[in-house]
């Protein structure tokens, strides 16, 4: 049965979590923070569903809660941050931060992240730029779970990529969105309901197309955005690898199929080239290029032109990149945020555990 | 039929070609380099298949030959170029160099253009960081031909996205790809031959999915990488929307279906928001992050580990983007280039025009 908690009522609970794993207080309001941003703005996948994960990672040994996150190189526009194996909640906003404040002097900063753990959504640290009036990136490998094309063997994560615009009257635009076809997250909605994958979103342990949303669990990859060579999927796997080498292979984390698991009984790969996950993060400032208000009238008239495109037969408008998240942020704050059954049951353990009420 | 001329030949022809519209000899070497890259690398739509349309866009007016290209705006890591209606062949390198100087200094480089031209193939921009161990990026917007996701109206173009980054024993590793699930040049090969085109690649006028390779012309769009909504066709929408406002937006060029047509009998879009057509460019020392040599030797080991990845049934091996092109070089540069018999036609016919044997 699907439960409806309000907004505070979570984070009390999740920043409780992370307070009793060790973390301090403001780090664990700003993990709590982080991560429920995803559960707001509709990405179920990557919210509260995701917070006994990240005890479990804890009680591996794989996150310290207590990380001593700290710039180890650095140039006018450009960062490494090592994040110490702290929660990526945490070490992300650090390391956005410190491309903000690169930006703010040089134009631009970019800052690649290594020996940090899955930092939530990828737009909340993009969003971050918004109010310095930058645009910001950010991405991450994860988990190999995505097969290149022409290759059966899991490769890639689903390596996000989250760009965040500012406007001026109009809001700003957002987009954030997984390398593959379909994120994991909508498989796993489709495997609790037993239902079918549309074709092209996964493929067999031979290569081949199938309707299985089980397909990962025997031998089986997801697809990278394009879903087959004719649709584009190399397109999509150069821009997963893209990622995987902005955030892996020039921070010195992890990259490729030695990425570390996010299910802590996954043994760590064998070998790993590198140290732990890795992230990039991008600020620029507008009035780097030109005056930011006419930046920002510029794109009001971007969103509301795109916003009159003519709809397709059956469509009531075109969407601009952060409508659908920025409906439900609104929806959700107001009448409080459902979650599915098996994750109520997960933080009912958890309030166990750490005798914390829900 | 098609004919075959030798890399040299070809280049000579379109160095002469630009210097009878009044290029200067430096200018018309770099544009004739730049625009056959293209054809060395296999991509023929954007080559000499494409010189009668620059020196018809330049009969019109609409390309100035001897341009004052300078830099109007910059910070440490970033600078704005105003192309002053140039070639987009001669503006985009100028713009790149701009970047990789940048970065030497501040660690990266970020450089919008405005009022430009087409630039050819953004793979050959991105390329040039490789020899100075920087990671280069290329973009640009173009004429609308793709229709947002839910929408029937063309509001973006093709707007490629390049990245080149550099290896040690290993080829470069050059991704350049449209962000459509096909570009427009694959649709001129199916149109040239009566074939259908498979589903997903093109709309018709009304939204729905469509086979007809000339859709195009009776009202149709190319499809966002992704063909459509249930399989991701919003990031591809999101995508295409990011280049076109890195390019555009921030640079003052002209913007989303305001962007200028190649084909120089359309005319120009009203109320143009911008000037010209708008490119942005990157450049990021890779030892602003790692010591180079450390960076390569990941980048090695990075691509000799997805060469080895299992392939699936069927296919041979997994490649590496920029494998295909780098092979056709090769063989181009040896064999020679073909050229399809409209193409020849064309260009016998701007060999008569400016009396130079082809």
């Amino acid at each position: 049965m699907e439960k409806i908690y309000s907004y505070n009522r979570l984070y009390d609970f999740t920043a409780g979590v992370f307070t009793r794993i060790g973390c301090s207080a403001s780090d664990a309001a700003l993990a709590a923070k982080v991560l429920l941003s995803a559960d707001v703005r509709g990405v179920d996948s990557h919210g509260v569903a995701r917070l006994s994960g990240y005890v479990r990672l804890w009680e591996a040994g794989r996150i310290n809660a207590t990380p001593n996150i700290q710039i180890v190189h650095e140039t006018p526009s450009t960062a490494v941050v090592d994040g110490d194996a702290g929660l990526g909640l945490v070490v992300a906003p650090f390391a956005m931060q410190v491309a903000i404040d690169k930006a703010k002097i040089a134009g631009t900063g970019w800052v690649a992240v290594r020996n940090s753990n899955h930092y939530g959504i990828a737009g909340y640290h993009a969003m971050m730029a918004l109010e310095n009036d930058m645009i910001g990136m950010a991405m991450t490998n994860a988990s190999a779970l995505v097969a290149p094309t022409f290759s059966v063997e899991k490769m890639l994560g689903t390596n996000p990529i989250a760009v965040a615009i500012p406007a001026r009257e109009q809001p700003p635009f957002v987009a954030d969105f997984a390398t593959t076809t379909a994120a994991n997250g909508k498989l796993e909605i489709l495997q609790r309901k037993n239902a079918d994958a549309p074709l092209g979103w996964v493929q067999d342990k031979t290569g081949h197309a199938s309707h299985n949303a089980n397909e990962l669990k025997q031998g089986g990859s997801l697809l990278p955005l394009g879903s087959d060579r004719e649709h584009g999927s190399h397109k999509g796997y150069a821009l997963g690898s893209i990622v995987d080498i902005f955030s892996a292979v020039l921070s010195g984390a992890s990259y490729g199929p030695w990425a570390p698991p996010f299910p802590a009984y996954v043994p760590m790969p064998e070998n790993m080239p590198g140290q732990g996950l890795g992230h990039f993060f991008g600020a620029m400032r507008v009035d780097a290029f030109r005056p930011a208000d006419e930046f920002k009238e510029h794109m009001d008239n971007w969103i509301s032109r795109f916003r009159k495109a003519k709809p397709s037969e059956g469509y009531e408008k075109v969407l601009i990149p952060g409508d659908p998240e920025r409906e439900m942020e609104a929806a959700r704050m107001k009448d409080g945020i459902p979650v599915v059954a098996a994750v109520t049951e997960d933080l009912q353990q958890l309030a166990q555990k750490f005798a914390i009420a829900l």
